[in-house]
């Protein structure tokens, strides 16, 4: 590695979305850097949606639908009363009021499921329950409170037009009606729709399958207690969450030992997989002697950037092989949850047929102090809510201090245009709670 | 039922939180309304965190921590390099530059998880990878970029000051910090938190149980094709999505036949179950013949509140019966959705230890045509997003049209203060995605 220029960023002449970036120290030899931009278009012209399959109804909320849903019956299938009261024929009770009731002989009830088995002739009503078939013959209900009985009289104390409190056939759906679109996440009153429909399968996209490959001599396994100069992966629990948060399923392999030949055969492995999606390969991502994860996607596919002008999360990668998406994110944790909020995230919902915005609710804040960033360079930045409902960026320069992204509430993109942000500008926070 | 008087709502004198509503032609003869602040406030006084489990650290994300967790060790628990480069003591760096490098003789080593095993003298330096331990007496880190190797030559071209780019024990965390608070909701950095404390296991809120008694003899299984005057069952899939969608288990039984002695069994029995935490009856919860769930929970327990002067769900309830919180949700699918954002999933969200505020993320947007309401009553209105990105009411009076929640991007509360809000006016608009 030789020593670089300390003049400030250059564009690459030839391709001006790589910029040299000799002054970030997280630099670590990268020749040059591609942008935010440039990742993401590669994502963008490298992932496509898997393919859907079957769940049943009650496990299908929040699945994306891979199916037009065609109405097969209308919904209701049958004239219901929308009001508890009496079914009868509209026109029995012209003139009717207060002052001048009409009296109607009452020949039977009707009640949901239990439907009144005659006809209504005029002069005739029936008792009837909210959400109850309409009687043969009765083409209006009066509601409960505008009628009295007396034995098998019925007084009817207003005058209804035909269809008065009278749920139509077809008003909520009806048949042949395209009622939900590939795409849509499934909302839980989908589900109530998709019930009324009879549909007890439905088809969604599958949930892509996400192979963490994570690498370290230094790695334990999650959850275990530290010792003496290991260290327990805290990445892949946070990886994992955050794949499932986004529709994926996360299937972890490792912590392995930073052995190239062990890593090219998990990466192989993970590739002839049919099950599997992507391919994250957590660590090793830089440009030092133990990083060979670089160079394998570089021997086995195409390794479409590696380093990237952002911090905290330069080390990162992204390449191809046989078709399949590899994402290589940085060790150091906060540059690892960086790496996926900015481009691990994406690949996952768009597998999975997702926008690929990020989920986090965005608020906009005024900064309470500047950020110092550098030209050409995207900076994530963790920031506090101050007392005053200020952001406040969480000063802190380590990439491995992941309770900042704890203490944090959120975090703040600075553009790569700019280099600094003053105090007292309106700046988006993105939360990482969602409510 | 006796008719009732065509004036505008009256405040009952003796309880101000209690109205009369005789123009909601959904009131079927409840002879006062209860206000939503009132059965918001019954919720409050009667809802109560439920207890605690303990969970595996993989499993834990979105769970709600109940426990202080202190941690145990530092994070990290030894210095170590910061970047790739070279350990050495500082002061031997002293004065040295491009133009007057320092030559130090490379000893050896340090790799995460394979510490150099001997100690750095005056003069002497090792190689040193990003994470790996600092070796015994060095106390600075020279990056690869401001160095040269040959052979086992070590050239320096920097003045480092002691503690450059070495990661200091406890930098994270440091033994005895108090890391997460309880009732804290875990992010998936929380999980990389717990899982580099050692922690495996942890101890969180319960999901809270939810029992939907769906009642209603006109009703089929959810998903079952609809036949003659039967209609598949469309609440308990909606319910049981958003109880999860919150946080809770939901336990659906029936559909149960509208039968007075069977409801009361099925009711006690989810009352003596201590796996249960709140019961949801839905459906019959009005005031007509076949509506037995009131009264039976006015017998079994205490009825706190039943008729609300909310629109499309006033034939709501609530109450307690020893202890449990029970709520009686409209079978009309739109009153259903609606009884549970207003009230359900506070409930749901209060028994686990969450913030009782609705999910939804909120939106501000002009009004795209005015909302009719009446004054002391609540209007859950479902609007969808004009072109113009203004919110454009729904039209349609029909509680049972479910379609109009799918075809809504969200509601507005139209608070009971107002009885009409003009085209123009800026509401807020709760979107039912997420994002």
């Amino acid at each position: 590695m030789t020593a670089r220029s300390l003049s400030g960023p250059m564009f690459d002449m030839h391709d001006p979305t790589r910029t040299h970036d000799p002054e970030d120290p997280r630099g670590r030899g990268f020749r040059r850097r591609f942008s935010v931009e440039f990742v993401r278009s590669a994502i963008d012209g490298n992932v496509f949606r898997i393919g859907s399959e079957q769940v049943r109804l009650g496990e299908s909320h929040g699945r994306v639908l891979d199916e037009t849903v065609i109405a097969k019956a209308s919904v209701p299938h049958f004239a219901r009363a929308a009001m508890d009261g009496f079914a009868l024929i509209a026109k029995d009770t012209d003139g009717a009021g207060v002052s001048a009731p009409v009296r109607l002989h009452l020949i039977g009830q009707s009640r949901p499921g239990r439907p009144f088995p005659g006809q209504v002739l005029h002069g005739q009503a029936v008792g009837i329950a909210t959400g109850a078939p309409m009687p043969v013959g009765a083409d209006a209900v009066v509601p409960v409170e505008q009628a009295g009985i007396e034995g098998d009289a019925l007084e009817v104390r207003t005058c209804v037009a035909p269809g008065r409190h009278v749920g139509a056939v077809a008003e909520d759906v009806a048949a042949g009606d395209e009622v939900l679109r590939p795409g849509r996440c499934l909302r839980p009153q989908d589900l109530g729709i998709l019930s009324a429909l009879g549909v007890d399968c439905v088809t969604v996209v599958r949930q892509p399958r996400v192979a963490i490959l994570v690498t370290g001599d230094e790695l334990l396994n999650a959850g275990s207690s530290p010792s003496e100069f290991a260290i327990p992966d805290m990445n892949s629990p946070m990886l994992s969450a955050l794949i499932r948060r986004d529709g994926g399923t996360p299937a972890v392999f490792g912590p392995l030992a930073d052995d190239v030949a062990r890593l090219s055969r998990e990466i192989r492995d993970r590739v002839d997989d049919p099950t599997i999606d992507a391919i994250f390969v957590n660590g090793g991502s830089s440009t030092g002697p133990e990083d060979h994860a670089p160079a394998l996607i570089r021997e086995l596919g195409t390794l479409l950037a590696h380093g990237v002008a952002l911090r905290p999360a330069g080390p990162t990668g992204f390449g191809v092989i046989t078709g399949k998406p590899v994402l290589l994110l940085p060790g150091n944790p906060v540059s690892c949850l960086c790496a996926y909020d900015l481009f691990g995230g994406v690949i996952v919902r768009k597998l999975g047929g997702r926008s690929a915005k990020m989920p986090y609710p965005v608020v906009r804040r005024r900064l309470a102090a500047p950020i110092v960033s550098a030209s050409g360079r995207v900076d994530y930045v963790r920031v506090r809510l101050s007392i005053d409902d200020e952001a406040e960026p969480i000063a802190t320069s380590g990439a491995s201090i992941l309770s900042t992204t704890t203490m944090a509430c959120g975090f703040v993109i600075v553009p790569a245009e700019a280099d600094r942000v003053e105090t007292g500008t309106t700046v988006e926070v993105h939360l990482y709670d969602a409510h």
